[in-house]
């Protein structure tokens, strides 16, 4: 059948996967990161461990994708580029447009260049990931995987904010959530642990790492999550605030004598978070090993584990009840402390995580202690995976 | 023992209470509105269902006490001045300095003062009142009861932001919460209806009225609380936003054209909430006889009965369950519909409301079905009750 790229192109960064078809197996997986800021770092597993690494300028988007292509011939990982017969790009930003995973056209391309003012360092460096692609590789299957897609099933109580009805009408202000592509993979597994179908599942996937979101899943789709109009709402996370009240903006603002109030959201979305109140790090593997003896780093973590408690306990409600909750990303896949943690606090609800069973990290398991009536499961997420597959369903659509 | 005065100074309006002492009953309950205005309307309740009304121009806070107190001795409400024993201010922002209700000195007054950054609207206005009583009865035993004063208890982990911990530090930039003294109010009712210490009780109250707040009681103090910083966070309120996503304020700025923060924060407190949402109405009495033939009066309803009901979930999990919720203020003391779909949205919970004792507007009643694990009592707040209760818990103090 091929292979299958996945693509990442962030603002500053380039990520990819390539996938052989149709074993689902990774053949090549790497990043390119600080695009025209000069020292560019390259980076390339592949085979049985193998591993490439150089530093060079690398300008753009186009000029990384031109990289990482040779890269994968140079290597031999690739025979020519006929081999690869699909892309998936990751996109930020769908709007109320986009619904699922699409196949790319000029259209398609203006249509995400139209968002861009949902997720302004995002959907522009997609685009131009896109566009570097359809250069080199103008014939090529592409599909536009969202992170916004998933979460169009949300019902307007959910998605809706409390202001005047016309900002949703004339300038598209409602909750959009991320993340979605990794809550849609756990879930799908996650039906599979269960061995029931997703469409009668009721879940609550957290998915934590750097960025944060929990989202609630009813009937299989996204009801709910705690990412808003862009990705600074919700759990406390590595630099972003997370939920604050909104008159803190204009509070702060005078405060600290700045006037534009994107620059008050520069420092919500960059300075803020467990970094912020820790004064130490943005890392929690940093925070754990010192909370002990500093304050505010155990305070961060302590914040981070109500908020998503708090998060949980108001799924459940709206959800009234639920079959499992999910562990995935970063820290939720690897702090063990948390996963207990949370799961201890969450106890009235009938959730328990056995301290053995939780004693691991990164691996797909149910934590389930016995006796708890909401499972627990822990489910290293793969949007990647999920994105190569969305090719193939795409592929098959339109056959 | 004397006659005592609990008098609520807004920033344009003027709303007292006359209790006789000890016996707690109600011999005068007044309102003067537009203060500086123009064209003020006095209106005050007595007697066996006396009112006298009247307009008139009230230029200040000064001029309005004034008018009420010349009011009390014309009506023969009272026969002097000296009748009154006691007077209970209600305050606005007590900041981290104020934990319980404080005798008034002028020290004290410094204190308000210094904390009307919190309350730019509220503190300046209470501190009128403060000092115009204090101008026509100098030696008259006063107290300041502040909203914020019961929120003291709440842990870091709930009250701090994910932001720099510095903001905290330098300006003050944390949780306060509000509507203090209503929610102690129907807390300690609930301890009685139930039979129970008080200090042994988990309880969630709802003070749901045109501003709204849920908040988290543990062991009798209160644990979280939905406003934030200000009163702008929490659940969707009469023209307030409730919570949104930080990041739409600079959006929002944007595409309305506005540069200064404080014109948005303007919107989000004045022209959003049910009033934004329905387009129709602030008020739900308007919005519940419409919602049938109203999409947009049924939805601004749906998103208040989701975010209340949000958290209250959140709240029992942090809280690890709870004894009893509590309906209280204008909606939830006479909404017979929100409080059963609150109610019924909360089972999985062991929350339920049985729809006959639910049928009833403004009187103490458990509304719990038979077999609900978490009780379910309405109770009409009374926060001048608690101003008069607390002036003589004070005087007592000081004996």
């Amino acid at each position: 059948m091929g292979k299958s790229l996945a693509v990442n192109a962030g603002s500053s960064t380039l990520k990819f996967k390539l996938f052989d078809m149709p074993s689902e197996t990774v053949i090549a997986d790497g990043v390119i990161d600080r695009l025209g800021l000069g020292n560019s770092n390259v980076e390339i597993k592949y085979g049985d461990g193998q591993k490439y690494e150089s530093v060079e300028d690398v300008k753009d988007h186009e000029a990384a994708i031109q990289l990482m292509l040779d890269s994968l011939i140079n290597l031999k990982i690739l025979g020519s580029y006929d081999e690869i017969t699909g892309v998936g790009h990751r996109v930020v930003a769908g709007g109320e447009i986009f619904k699922d995973t699409t196949v790319i056209d000029a259209e398609v391309v203006k249509q995400i260049e139209s968002l861009a003012e949902y997720a302004p360092l995002h959907n522009p460096a997609n685009v131009q990931g896109i566009k570097a692609i359809h250069k080199i590789l103008p014939d090529v299957f592409s599909v536009a995987v969202f992170d916004t897609a998933f979460h169009t099933t949300m019902p307007a109580v959910n998605y809706m904010y409390g202001i005047p009805y016309e900002y949703y009408e004339k300038y598209g202000a409602r909750k959009y959530g991320a993340h979605g592509t990794s809550h849609r993979y756990v879930a799908g597994r996650a039906a599979e642990m269960l061995g029931r179908p997703l469409e009668d599942l009721k879940l609550i996937t957290m998915h934590i790492g750097a960025g944060g979101s929990i989202t609630a899943i009813k009937d299989g789709k996204s009801y709910d999550t705690s990412m808003g109009f862009t990705p600074l709402a919700g759990i406390e996370m590595a630099t972003r605030s997370g939920d604050v009240d909104p008159s803190l903006i204009a509070y702060l603002m005078n405060k600290l004598d700045i006037t534009d109030s994107s620059d008050m959201l520069k420092i919500l979305n960059k300075k803020s978070g467990l970094l912020g109140v820790s004064g130490v790090s943005a890392d929690m593997r940093d925070l754990e090993k010192v909370q002990d003896e500093n304050e505010r780093a155990k305070l961060a973590r302590d914040i981070f584990i109500n908020r998503i408690v708090r998060y949980v306990g108001g799924y459940l409600a709206e959800l009234g009840g639920a079959d499992a909750v999910v562990f995935t990303a970063g820290v939720g896949e690897n702090d063990i402390g948390i996963r207990q943690e949370v799961a201890d606090k969450l106890n009235v609800f009938g959730i328990a995580v056995d301290p053995e069973k939780n004693h691991v990290r990164g691996v797909e398991r149910d934590l389930s202690a016995d006796g708890s009536t909401i499972k627990t499961l822990l489910i290293p997420t793969n949007e990647e995976l999920m994105i190569v597959r969305d090719i193939e369903r795409l592929r098959n659509d339109q056959k």
